[in-house]
């Protein structure tokens, strides 16, 4: 068996936290192989840490533990809990961060981390990652049984997690997230838009941007100007060919993440 | 035995620096686990580097090779050390980084690194990480001797490190560090506090702020408000529920690292 | 045989996207080592990948595969390369990134990334990192041959990479970047300088600035002053000591990296 594989999410930023957690999960499971996602998720965002995780939840090996602390609730009597769901497993609180795992897998099983036996003494009222997060992940890394944690939980918490819809002849989707280079990412999913267009042309509008087309690259459009591609989650995302989607919008990030997408037929 | 684990800790930003300590590091012991702790110091503050290395060094398994540098006298007069406490190994420049470890061991021993044949060759001017710190800590995590690294120390540099003390009937500390989030950690700790107060209400005063009582948890205000609660190091630590402390306060860094807190009984 | 490393640089900034390839990678070649040079080189800046490609090429062990995803042309025709040079393997866009391994190693063998039973499928428009680059790393990491990826490429694209030279009895260099503390970093190498000088002490001029003598450390001169001295790289880098040169000097980073370095002997 190769080395279990442990991955780390979380809004701790730049400083130690992150380096703490791993700390303790080499004490408990010295094998595991530790593998940053993100730390740089905007403070308390948990929507933002869900968007990460459906990034990143298909492409570790079977088995992979993910570990995931963005946790505005810490302290507070919100749920800890485990995940097994698409062959791997989640730990973190239960505040929607997992809603795209448990969407995922109708069969995901989740418990409330109850088992005190598998946290770090004494427990902290503030950092829960370090003190029953982590040594959690690690206990599973090295093997624990899920039902050992905790009794099952048949309410995890949800995120509103809207769907593309069909709505007076148009598909209408959302922003999902925004990237380092501007670029802006939907909910709109490649098959649900093919499906849609039929083959006929299509036409983009999202907030004050109309753009029509779908290419196949940035370099299908000149330098600056906006364009429609199927980006590496094969959704349909917004950017400008080397430039700064975003910025040119001249919104904040919570007034871009609120734009409706809404693709229909050219005329 | 399990693979030795070295950590990193240092102000080299987001640079390839980091990494190419790392290439020395398995170079000369291609086991080690390398985990960082932070290296977003910000640039030359050897007493911020010295509160995160307090923050981690009772974390990691006994063995650990803890390598910090924050250096901004490489390439003149000061020593580099090597020191052996708490079960565990540390590497960098002698200028006070490892105060909370020597004032934590009173059996801590420190040997100056001279022995050039643990170096890398050539040893330039600015960049000691790569070229004496890293391939020290490698051959420590590899199972060399620190007694064959150099002479015995007996004065390593010690940062002014204050304790928290009684002046007319109050407890007072200092702000010991601002997190991402605007949390402002304390030197108070938990059980000086419990000591000082016998069970009597506190009220604490932080510049321009005053708070009643200690919370169990941030969630126990009301969003916005200010809250004192016992912090991940069981130091009393002050912030905003769903808020900013630090910029509420409206003071910049080095201002708040200066300010006292002081901690009495509620009349 | 110790285990395999894999190197990764990009432009990737603080998001999922690296953590995702690491999940790639470990999918194919579990017993993979993975180090982060660096995910911040500024977007789609190829010129500043490959310098820092210089500075980690020589220090990782022999048999490292070194990954670097700058990579603005993805999705249109620029070809995808895999290069054996200096013991070494390197998998990224043929679009300059890895200049100076190709002027370093006039034995490099590079081949076009062509057979794609290597790559990940289905291949998307946005993120060849994960579906093309990392794929083929974790391959040449767990042993295939470089010559079954696809064929030999004799015309790899190489950046204008120019070298210092002399002129008017002075050597010319110019700034190769600027670090976190505003040093900045020339191209002209020691061996260069101290042969042009032949002994003579050094006058330096650089756009506003100008200085006299070489130093051994940053500290030989007063805080705030500036200071000439050999980086780690073995290159002249300018700097104000406890201070930072790149801001003092009122320039954007463009602005930088377009100043000549000239060196004369004083007179």
């Amino acid at each position: 068996m190769s080395a279990p594989i442990v991955t780390l999410t979380s809004d701790f930023g730049s400083g130690p936290f992150a380096g703490i957690m791993k700390g303790v999960i080499l004490g408990i499971c010295p094998a595991a192989r530790l593998i940053d996602i993100s730390h740089h998720i905007p403070p308390q965002e948990v929507r933002e840490a869900a968007v990460v995780i459906e990034q990143a939840m298909g492409v570790f090996p079977s088995g992979t533990v993910h570990l995931a602390v963005v946790d505005p609730g810490v302290g507070t009597g919100r749920r800890a809990i485990a995940i097994s769901a698409l062959g791997c497993l989640f730990v973190g609180p239960d505040n929607g961060l997992f809603t795209p795992v448990l969407l995922a897998d109708p069969r995901a099983k989740t418990v409330k981390l109850s088992n005190d036996k598998y946290f770090r003494h004494p427990v902290s009222a503030t950092f829960h990652g370090r003190d029953v997060f982590a040594p959690v992940a690690a206990h599973l890394a090295a093997g624990v049984e899920l039902g050992v944690l905790g009794g099952e939980v048949s309410d995890p918490v949800l995120l509103e997690w809207q769907a593309p819809h069909e709505e007076e002849g148009r598909l209408v989707g959302q922003v999902a997230s925004v990237d380092r280079f501007g670029n802006i990412a939907t909910t709109l999913e490649r098959h649900r838009v093919e499906e849609f267009l039929a083959g006929r042309p299509a036409e983009i509008v999202m907030g004050p941007l109309t753009l029509k087309g779908i290419s196949q690259a940035y370099g299908d459009v000149p330098a600056g100007a906006p364009v429609a591609l199927y980006n590496s989650m094969d959704r349909l995302e917004l950017a400008l060919y080397m430039g700064d989607l975003f910025h040119r919008l001249g919104l904040n990030l919570e007034g871009v993440l609120a734009l409706k997408v809404h693709l229909k037929a050219q005329e």
